[in-house]
């Protein structure tokens, strides 16, 4: 009995716990900490939340993943996309950082979490495949425009008269005359750096002799190097009170206490579409990249669990830091650099994430806001992926099409519209692709039992018989094309006696088919053409045989359409006898 | 060049049009102009107009049709669905009947005429394949049940208190005190005539020796016979004074004059969305009658000229008439009863329909309501179809729970929230099937080349060779379960060294499935496993050749599944050796 609940309590992970690991959960829990510091505090500024909130979120939610995600190395925390989407779901009902403002990004964790919670307990995880890559990458990338665009005011210490886009450019372009040149000159100093260092330090160290390793540690390290340059500098020379730079400022020392609420009707009315959005984003993002990093390390995932644990990270997020967090590429890559090699590694880094924020958040308090938008910049630059346009448009013209409506759409209507645009386009493609599908009449290769294409290989035929190999699963969405192209190809038959549909390409046959067949069939006996169905799958035969087609059917069943090629051979030479 | 503009106005029926056919195409419109008349007067009673505007678009609409439609044999005019869906759009902003009530049903029929003309240009006929049969059927069947309810006010000369479902029902079980003992004593005997004569006569007719077609002939004529008696004696009675029988009432004499106008910007806006969701049942509709119809004349339609007629017609009914007005199942099957050929019957019945709206209209005045509610409600009840549930629940659950689910939406959510959910359940099913593709492990018949799967066959595997048939597109809404499975097979093979996937069944790779398979083979070459593909379909294969997925490829592209295995095992072969 009590294994039984040891069993039902703790993790796999953590039951099956190899001790060899522990070393590098330590020392990758530790490491991992302090890289992520940057991008925590950047994150929550890009919600438009109080910096140091992504910390606090840095400790409870990755807890609450790590004992009940189902990723071994994917690190949850404050992320782009998701601060993007509260900031722009959220600033136009309440100030930014405001208490109001505040609330409302806890009550949207809550509701995105418990959304996510919902699906994984019902198994929806499959949801999380609405949307295609192209158009994900469609979605990144417009979000990351719309980044750069917000992040650019604190970069250059200017505001935006509202949160228009057009407005937001008009003002970009006029001379910086009214931006602090003090915050530019941090602030861009940072961002060259921060550019230099990611596209370029890591070749060049390389090739001065530093080891592969070591060199990748030290990329990774100077985004904390600058902020602790830049904090020296600011205190050294007072840029804050002298010049004017915009810091961090003031925090509330030590650790917040746990703060249990349940969101109001209103907010819940007001949020519920925007978390439902949210939840769609976060499950697609936080699957894919649980998915991604399995298959490097030959592990399996469970997507419904990952949802279970995205959505439980949220509700503790929402009562402890009030941000909504998800499955970071960056933040998880940071991990597996560091050397992690299970959750416990973010268990002890939230250990840790305590320790900092109860003793050395003060240490924070005069960081300059425009290193952070800068590297949050940087990091949205890498988010732009212009290659996968020029991959997908190399591959498939419908798929680039799709990334490109996709990326404009968040640009023109706004994240939560691009993400109804992007579902309906990667539908839109696939129901195009289908409705479309490629019937090829065929014929037997001389002297085999192949059969191909009449028109890409020389084959052998049967007068007043049609082979047709139909490739694709039969349902309600192309039986218009499907029924054009058959009558189409029987005009070109001379004295038509048979049609042989060859099936083996066909995966599905829904109600809607086997209907419009029945008809097919009745109509073909009356003009005495006989159907003929071969090379049926497993499933589809189990499923027909007892339907009204098979029963009406006006001629046979063939295993293989060599056998109906041959007994159609012999039937027409004993009729001409 | 005057044979160029010939050939672009006059449709190919009427270029083409066969002498012998002109007796069958006179007779028939005579005898369908009157035997339509009973519905067309019913369904506009139905849509909230005044009775007579049914007649009114029984003319020019018809002709639109008849001269850009593609089907020779359906016809157009006031149609149930459209009917019932006009009520349930315009019934909660005017009232109907009233002067406003006709000036937004014609606006609405201006517009969805808009929307398919569009649709019909841009060659949008695909897009009517959104829905499957069991969700049509399932809407029909909603929809027939709101008429049922709808009509039983008619029947029994109550009145609701709202158009609140609820609230209907509880009218309807309160005893008939306050409904008039002779409406309903008119309208029960009429419903019960029609019911034996659609589901009785005609066999009762065939056993006492009548013709078949004579018998379909007078089972066609009892509505007329059963409006003309109901008329003689509400007149011989004085039925509409003495006892209160509500009838049509003063017709305007004559025929209405053409009213052109253009909707104002508010109804635009208040209609812009239910005519888009009334195109699309409508277009549905017309182009599944319009197809089954010319299947069985085997003729062909083009579906997008279908939308333009369909388009055409609901324009020209809203400057004459101002109802909104589709392709019907029971009109389209009176006009072939009656013999027609080609639309030059609907022509010559727009003819007869002018004389006997200028003429003979003032003969319906005291034709009494309920009779007409008794036609209705008869041809609801053909339209639930419960045959159709029980067809789709023993050939495939999920089809039927679709169209139990549409059903129950359009029950309790309207019309309009049931065409939504009505698509979503559509595309619900199909992505939720593809989803979950089947995959076999197949191996090879003893002697033969044919691969099957090894379950179901006895055949020979290669020792360290995995032969996998995707039966299944590989597209972005299947790659989680494709890998799945995949790494479920690999794991139950002793020392892999070669995986081959045969894909006779894959109609498509899109952008997604060919990046997470590039990445797939770069993972198992790390593993050292060799990752093969076979039989690939030529269209994929001239889009895969230039791909990273097949520049990368770490085994072989054979042919055929047989190369494959007959190449690994000379490769086992002499690596034993």
């Amino acid at each position: 009995m009590s294994m039984m609940i040891t069993k039902n309590i703790l993790p796999a992970w953590l039951r099956h716990y190899q001790g060899k690991n522990l070393s590098h959960d330590a020392m990758g829990g530790i490491i991992f900490t302090i890289l992520v510091i940057p991008q925590s505090l950047a994150y929550a500024l890009l919600a438009g939340l109080p910096p140091h909130f992504g910390l606090y979120v840095s400790i409870f939610p990755v807890i609450a993943y790590a004992l009940l995600g189902s990723s071994m190395v994917q690190a949850v925390g404050p992320v782009a996309i998701t601060a993007i989407m509260t900031y722009s779901v959220l600033s136009p009902i309440a100030a930014p950082s405001s208490s109001e403002y505040i609330m409302l990004s806890a009550s949207l964790a809550i509701l995105s979490g418990t959304i996510l919670l919902l699906f994984g307990w019902l198994r929806f995880g499959f949801l999380s495949q609405l949307l295609s890559r192209p158009v994900i990458s469609g979605f990144i990338s417009g979000a990351a425009f719309l980044i750069i665009i917000s992040q650019l005011k604190s970069l250059l210490g200017i505001s935006y008269p509202s949160e228009d886009i057009g407005e937001m450019f008009s003002v970009l372009i006029q001379p910086l005359s009214y931006s602090h040149g003090m915050t530019i000159t941090i602030g861009l100093t940072s961002f060259l750096v921060l550019i230099l260092a990611r596209y370029h330090l890591l070749s060049l160290l390389v090739r001065f002799g530093l080891g592969a390793t070591r060199s990748a540690f030290i990329v990774r390290i100077i985004p904390l190097l600058i902020i602790f340059l830049a904090t020296i500098l600011v205190v050294y020379f007072d840029l804050d009170t002298s010049s004017d730079v915009a810091v961090i400022g003031n925090l509330t020392e030590g650790l917040p206490s746990f703060t249990f609420f349940l969101p109001s009707y209103d907010s819940v009315k007001t949020l519920a579409v925007p978390a439902l959005l949210m939840a769609l984003i976060g499950m697609v993002q936080g699957i894919s990249i649980a998915e991604s990093l399995a298959i490097k390390r030959q592990e399996r995932i469970d997507p419904n669990a990952e949802l279970v644990g995205l959505g439980a990270s949220n509700i503790v997020a929402a009562f402890y830091g009030g941000m909504p967090v998800g499955g970071g590429i960056s933040r998880s890559a940071v991990n597996v650099a560091s050397g992690a090699q299970t959750p416990l590694s973010g268990i002890i880094s939230a250990f840790i994430m305590i320790l900092i924020v109860a003793g050395a958040s003060h240490w924070l308090a005069r960081l300059p806001l425009t290193v952070l938008a800068a590297n949050i910049m940087v990091a949205a630059i890498s988010m732009v992926d212009i290659k996968a346009f020029r991959h997908a448009w190399l591959y498939d013209r419908a798929d680039a099409l799709a990334l490109l409506g996709t990326a404009c759409g968040v640009i023109v209507l706004g994240l939560e519209g691009g993400i109804v645009l992007g579902v309906s386009l990667s539908l839109s493609t696939l129901l195009y692709r289908v409705s479309i599908p490629h019937i090829a009449v065929i014929g037997r290769i001389a002297g085999t039992e192949h059969f191909r294409n009449v028109v890409r290989h020389k084959v052998e035929t049967l007068p007043g018989v049609l082979f047709l190999r139909i490739d694709e699963s039969l349902f309600f969405g192309n039986l218009n094309a499907v029924e054009t192209r058959i009558s189409s190809e029987m005009a070109k038959v001379k004295d038509l006696t048979d049609i042989v549909l060859v099936m083996n390409a066909v995966n599905m046959v829904d109600t809607t088919a086997m209907e419009v067949f029945t008809e097919f069939n009745r109509d073909l006996s009356e003009r005495g053409i006989r159907l003929h169905l071969a090379e049926i799958k497993g499933p589809i035969h189990d499923r027909l045989r007892h339907s009204p087609l098979l029963k009406a059917l006006s001629g046979n069943v063939f295993f293989t359409a060599n056998r109906a090629f041959e007994e159609l051979a012999a039937t027409k030479a004993t009729r001409n006898k």
